[in-house]
């Protein structure tokens, strides 16, 4: 089968230059298993931090090479969580949005590899800072939590600032990356690898609602936002600079731009929110995809998205986009 | 030298697929001219539509092969200056920020190349129905006006709709790109080449101050904003959806998020936004460019940037960005 191999692959010890998203609440055990075992790696995430439930993850990931991601302003409140999660020999923490320093030496230290995702390049400076041994450069395309920089001139703005400041660190680019195309224009840019959460959050293995992946089969990639309001409604303290990518829906409709009015009205708007989340709503509820939703077609097993992501990028790379070069 | 040929390359009969973008005020004649005769196709920024300055920078282009471009919304307003720039031959005439049909017959039956750029999916089956020879993705990372859709995720969707709609349609991407890597990216998307900006807006041709050349040098790519602000205060009626993408400065700080009571002064606070920007001050006036303003170093002519951008992606492109394909 074709595949690319490059210092990311080596140094993983993996197949394809392809780490799965740790997204909250979707990205479980068996998600990031299926990426593991298809020759990528996967991530658990780590969430807002229930210690019961990762550890199920984990079990249901026993089988397979995994690590795990962790929100880092969440973290901060429960750092516990990660003694437990180290206890468990992962093979990579990631960590993202907050500073990455107070936890660098204690998951170096676990033999754990440090990715450190960053939305701008002083959260890049950060992450060499803290010696991350993987740089996620993540652009404002993706899905979730993030802020506002685009992929494509963001991720090659961070590899000349690695190979200035930290060659050896490894650069991932996240946001918008959803086939063989986006893999292949993510090494043209400089990076050595990508993280993928949209394409996998619509994945067979992905804990997601049907109704859910209903609705980002059809959407265009047009069909999202950045907003803070599903965070309002849930009272999660996010730093500000930091919003959340998710579906153009009813409620985004509705709050998006009455951020004050809805922080006031939290304790009667929440409950139905959070009851149109269990139920699967589409529309009165976050739905968790970003812009690459315009890619994606079918929910798939994660093996067949990941091995035909490389097989692609390879063809592309291959033929040089067709292109003559000379 | 090392040069890169595909079908755009053919159709337009340029060695390099790099189109200058046509920047309102900052792209004349010689500009244009520059990078035609560098290889590339150079577009004059028509703007808001100066008759005379317009037939001013034609004539200092009139050695070269160049086209044109219009802000869509504003050309209906004066569609004359279209019949103007037609008598004089353009290679080609895009159309950007609103509905092309209107222009699209009168462009095509001149000989002109019809170029439509979109920032939506929406826009471009709108270029599609125009008959466009040549569609723009243009992500948000973008200086200037522009919208919402990163460069990374769109540019390939818009590949996957012309190749079912319209496959005979070039397919250009725009935003964010400002050297070789870009520009192989882009064409790993699908695209047959780029729209550039930002990088040919820090050229020794483009006409702008030295003190917003010497704030581009400095500026990282986090450095930029998308706001209403520097379109309120020149009372300009731009369609509800775009936004300018301009460096961060003092009066984006002091206005942006007040954008209401701005409108109530624009009175007292146009002249000296107007009188700053003609001075050349960077801090008290829009200073027009985007996220690649992180990739750029130095001011240089425009025939050196275009060359070493195709110089680079040839490199990249041959090199398969150093990874190993099997």
């Amino acid at each position: 089968m074709a595949s690319i191999s490059n210092r990311l692959t080596r140094a993983l010890d993996i197949t394809h230059p392809i780490i799965s998203a740790p997204m909250a609440f979707a990205a479980g055990g068996a998600l990031a298993a299926s990426v593991s075992a298809a020759g990528g790696l996967g991530l658990i995430g780590g969430g807002y931090g229930d210690p019961a439930w990762l550890s199920e993850q984990f079990e249901l990931a026993a089988e397979q090479r995994v690590g795990v991601g962790f929100i880092t302003w969440s973290l901060r409140k429960s750092p516990s969580l990660l003694d437990d999660v180290l206890r468990r020999g992962p093979a990579a923490v990631m960590l993202s949005f907050g500073d990455p320093r107070p936890f660098a030496d204690q998951i170096r230290k676990a033999g754990a590899r440090l990715i450190c995702q960053c939305q701008s390049i002083d959260h890049v400076r950060d992450a060499i800072d803290a010696g991350a041994d993987i740089i996620v450069a993540q652009g404002s395309e993706a899905g979730g939590h993030g802020a506002l920089r685009g992929t494509l001139s963001f991720v090659p703005e961070a590899a000349d600032l690695l190979a200035a400041r930290s060659p050896n660190s490894m650069l991932v680019a996240a946001g918008g990356i959803a086939d063989g195309r986006g893999l292949a224009a993510a090494l043209m840019l400089g990076a050595d690898g990508v993280l993928v959460g949209t394409r996998l959050w619509a994945s067979a293995e992905a804990l997601v609602a049907k109704g859910h992946h209903e609705a980002i089969i059809a959407a265009k990639g047009d069909d999202t936002l950045r907003t803070t309001v599903v965070d309002i409604v849930r009272e999660l303290p996010w730093p500000r600079g930091f919003t959340a990518r998710v579906r153009r829906n009813t409620f985004t409709e509705r709050w998006h731009g009455r951020e004050e009015l809805l922080a006031k009205n939290v304790a009667v708007e929440g409950p139905p929110y959070k009851q149109a989340f269990t139920e699967g709503d589409p529309d009165n509820t976050a739905v968790w995809f970003g812009e690459a939703a315009g890619l994606i077609e079918a929910v798939e097993p994660a093996a067949a998205i990941v091995e035909r992501m490389a097989r692609e990028a390879a063809a592309v790379l291959a033929g040089r986009a067709g292109v003559t070069v000379s």
